[in-house]
């Protein structure tokens, strides 16, 4: 270069992960794994826009993302005529708007999965990612969603993640009717103290039990109308309430053996208050009965799992994993909703779904030395070109092996072997493959890591 | 649902399309096709964000693409202290900068593909894509990239689209050296000069002979202080050159018996523009020679493919669908350059690429009746469910299908078994699994296209 340009050296934005060749190969056989697997029970792929109008992602309100909204660098001015568009921040409020538009050509219960980027305008500053991937899976049915879905969703994620090498994985399952029946049960009814009390709950590992209280407390006496004694009472028994745990087998006799045996809820309790928790105990039966087939640490009722948002109506899920405990919190979450859409379509629309958080994960296990990168190159088989006569036969035998199921890269130049040779070792190309110096003589390939090198025969070689 | 509530009713937003569950199988076929063929080359993966830093962006001069900036909903007052972030309108200069960026951890020749989305701020009355994937492939090296890698390249985009069974395809090259040494033959040598012929050059196809020549009239007078007769002269010479097409083989000879008989340009040649068209002619046989194992209509030297841009130093490439007249200019495109990353590293980088706009390939495919959707889901097998007591005895066989490698969807309910066979035939499902509906019984498979049964151990079953 003669000229002496102007250098505008190039640094990580943060919050925007990428990857060199060697790492982006494990996170593409990831998402290959994952993908199978979602579609070995038949679910289908869908992929929506980066963006959505605005209107579309506030449709049930404000929401609490930071949202990145498109603006044209050379505005002009009647683009303010235009609906302003804003990336999605997460893949819900696009798979609703999606069920919503195509309503009519989809096949109910429509099943299906997505695994695209989702963008939060969080402050740099905050260390968190901007720009991540989730693969999501939902089942939407009209009107009525068997608890099925409930039970096959996390049977896929077991699946999923046990196939990814990551050590053992529990699923924490509830169902919110448990509680929304116990806290009826109690007296508290209003949605606004229901959803208090559960974002209290939600903090149960992360809050001292002194705290917890306290807060359950005052929005005790406030929603009951009740004194300070009888208000500690009841929060103590909410939070021993939701600490039981137990393997799945006993679960629900343990539940009703804990609400028999209390005495503050035995007073004065509706019949539908009965009947929900009645039927959340059900469903969550109906759950952990059909996952028993997994490992004894693969699945645990658990109800403290409530998750914050008030959306979840029925079964709730959050999944840990056992053996990295550099990875806090939980890998994939989610649960059962009873209305996907209401906002965008005049329809019912209840339906069941979680969400891996595949960034993170792929991040935490990688910068924690969980994961080890792959070759540097995808070849199966370096190519060597002995000289430059040999270029097209050499190209010949590339494609040969190509169409018999290897990944054959070229050398681009007769250059000294020992450099050809060299060069597959840096890139951890595994054979590499001589065409013959001289007519005549017989192909060769050497296997790299055993050092060995003996005749072959493109025409007899054939990828397993 | 009880509440009445405002309902925002969706549309689909201009240039930003996406796809029914059918079609995006179809689609993800064609990527994962795309990208196999990738790889069975020895490139590399690599995914860049889906933002640059503006100034990155920019770092060459404006751009003439319109481009899209991030701002945050609820932006803060310090938010304008943190860099600009804008949306990546191609995947070349987040490759520039990528190369930079880790140049000490790559491998070189660097050979990568990268297939994402970008996006153009485009207004959207102009029914162009705002939001499209693109398919690139560029092999980078430091200082001197051999030849062969400009031969490779369109071998590779061969096989990629052969694979997708939309016609023949013709890839047209030319080499920009073999035009810019002709042009310094008849004196032109400014810089400007030369990319205004070569982008009336461009226009070949698209405007009539006479405005083209009136063009270059005006550009050749100015350029060479001559006169009105002698331009016409020069710029009738320059679009017959142009026009040189042949089959590869006689491609070299045609062009230097062109270039012989032609007094325009004998006078006084100055032996640097004898060498550079010499070295255009000697790259282009080359490449033309490599591709000589492809069928006839595969390849055609095209002196009237110049590329428009001043990026180009040597090989060029359009690449035509021949058996699709709807789908007009070039499906895929790109070219060798002299110096990638200059903008962000003190290295010489040249490198040579193509890139397929996949998103309109796939589109006007789509539209005009030449692609066939997919089935609505993609499990191969329905599993029936019999009754509620057989569900965990079809849930275990689902299970031994999917590790035999079936995509096994369960269906959810013991509901009659013409609702469960209507399910599968709607969702396109090829075979109906019947557990057996009681002990002792055997299981049974379903051919629905076939319409026969037949009884079946799952044991016995593997995908082939």
């Amino acid at each position: 270069m003669s000229e002496k340009r102007k250098i505008y050296k190039p640094k990580a934005i943060s919050g925007f992960p990428e990857w060199l060749p060697e790492w982006r190969a494990v996170e593409q056989r990831w998402l290959d794994h994952i993908r199978a697997t979602f579609e070995s029970y038949g679910f289908c792929s869908i992929e929506t826009p980066s963006v959505e109008e605005i209107d579309v992602l506030l449709a049930k309100g404000e929401v609490d993302k930071e949202i990145y909204v498109l603006e044209r660098l050379h505005k002009e001015d009647d683009d303010s005529k235009d609906a302003r568009l804003a990336l999605h921040f997460d893949q819900t409020v696009p798979l609703a708007r999606y069920v919503a538009q195509h309503f009519n050509d989809l096949t109910f219960p429509f099943k299906r999965y997505q695994m695209q980027r989702v963008w939060r305008g969080e402050r740099p500053q905050m260390g968190r990612m901007r720009e991540f991937t989730q693969c999501d899976i939902d089942v939407i049915n009209v009107d009525h969603l068997p608890i099925h879905f409930d039970a096959e969703i996390p049977a896929m994620i077991y699946d999923t993640l046990d196939g990814l090498d990551i050590g053992r994985i529990q699923h924490r399952i509830s169902n919110r009717k448990i509680l929304i029946g116990m806290l009826n049960a109690l007296g508290v009814s209003n949605d606004k103290d229901i959803v208090s009390i559960t974002r209290t709950i939600d903090k149960i590992e992360k809050e001292k039990q002194t705290e917890l209280i306290t807060t359950l407390i005052s929005i005790l006496k406030s929603a009951l109308d009740i004194n300070a004694d009888e208000a500690h009472k009841q929060a103590e028994f909410i939070l021993e309430f939701a600490k039981i745990k137990a393997i799945p087998k006993d679960f629900s006799g343990l539940l009703r053996d804990f609400i028999a045996r209390n005495d503050v809820i035995a007073r004065s309790v509706s019949d539908a208050a009965i009947q929900t928790i009645n039927e959340g105990i059900e469903e969550l039966s109906f759950v952990l009965d059909y996952l028993s087939y997994l490992p004894d640490h693969a699945v645990a009722g658990d109800l403290s799992i409530v998750r914050g948002l008030d959306y979840y109506t029925g079964t709730v899920y959050e999944t840990q994993l056992l053996d990295v405990p550099e990875f806090t919190g939980s890998v994939c979450s989610g649960g059962r909703y009873d209305d996907l859409a209401g906002s965008f379509i005049n329809k019912h629309l209840p339906g069941v779904g979680i969400s891996i958080g595949f960034s993170r994960l792929f991040d935490v296990l990688k910068q924690t030395g969980h994961l080890k990168p792959a070759a540097k190159g995808p070849a199966d088989i370096l190519m060597a070109l002995p000289s430059e006569e040999k270029r097209s036969e050499a190209a010949a035998t590339a494609r040969t092996l190509r169409e018999r199921g290897f990944k054959v890269e070229m050398y681009h130049a007769p250059q000294k072997i020992g450099k050809q040779l060299s060069y597959a070792e840096k890139k951890g190309i595994p054979f590499v493959w001589f065409p013959p110096f001289e007519d005549g003589k017989a192909h060769e390939i050497k296997d790299m890591n055993e050092g060995t090198q003996e005749q072959a025969d493109p025409a007899d070689w054939s990828k397993p």
